[in-house]
C-alpha cells in the first residue's frame, strides 16, 4: 500500500438516464450553504455562474420541493440558503459516503495493499 | 422515490493521479475472465482492442503482480485469464459495493424518497 493510494467514493442517484443526486451537485449545495450566494459557491468551485445556475435548477425540479431557496430583493439578490429539504440531501448523502466507507474498509485496504509501492 | 430512482456507487483507488482501481477496470477483468481473451471482453464492452489493451498494461504495472496473464503459443496467442491476483482485485471490488450499499441503504432510501415523482 502506498500513501498516495487514495480511495474514493462515489454515489449518484439517476432519475431516468440523468443524475439526480451526485457529487458535484452536493459540492455545489455546500458551496452555497457556505458561501449565501450561487455566484460566490461558484467561483469558489470553478464553474461560471451560468452553469452553476443550471445545476441548482435541475435539482429544484427533479425534488420533491426545492434544495435551493432565493429570497428575491435586496442589492445583491437577496439571500440564497438551502430549504431543509437541501441540508436533508446534504446531510445523507455525506452519511451514504461515510457508512460506505467505514463497511467497506476491509475490502478496501485489501485492494489498497495490491498496488506497487 | 420512483422506480427509476436507480442509485450506483463507484469506487476508485487512485495512485498519484491516475486511477490505479476502478468501474471501467474491473469490468474488463471480469470480462477478461468470462471470455478468455481481451478481444472478445474488449468486443463486449464496446471498446477497441487497443484501449482494452492499455487498460490491462497499466493495471498489471500498477500492481504488485500482473492481474492478467497471456499464455504465449496457440493460433490465436494463447489463454488469456485472471492470475490469483486478479481475481483478489475483482472479489474485494465487488464485496466492497456490495458492503457500501448494504450499510447506506436506510440513507440511500431517504434521498430516493426525495426525488419528485
Amino acid at each position: 500500500m502506498t500513501a498516495s493510494a487514495k480511495a474514493q467514493f462515489r454515489l449518484r442517484i439517476y432519475r431516468d438516464a440523468s443524475v439526480a443526486i451526485g457529487p458535484g451537485k452536493v459540492d455545489l449545495l455546500e458551496a452555497i450553504a457556505q458561501t449565501g450566494s450561487i455566484s460566490a459557491a461558484a467561483r469558489q468551485l470553478g464553474m461560471s455562474y451560468r452553469r452553476a445556475w443550471v445545476l441548482v435548477d435541475e435539482m429544484n425540479r427533479s425534488l420533491v420541493s426545492p434544495a435551493v431557496s432565493t429570497a428575491a430583493g435586496g442589492v445583491q439578490g437577496g439571500g440564497t440558503a438551502l430549504t431543509p429539504l437541501g441540508e436533508t440531501l446534504v446531510r445523507h448523502y455525506r452519511a451514504v459516503e461515510e457508512a460506505a466507507r467505514t463497511a467497506a474498509a476491509a475490502d478496501i485496504a485489501v485492494l489498497q495493499g495490491l498496488l506497487a509501492p
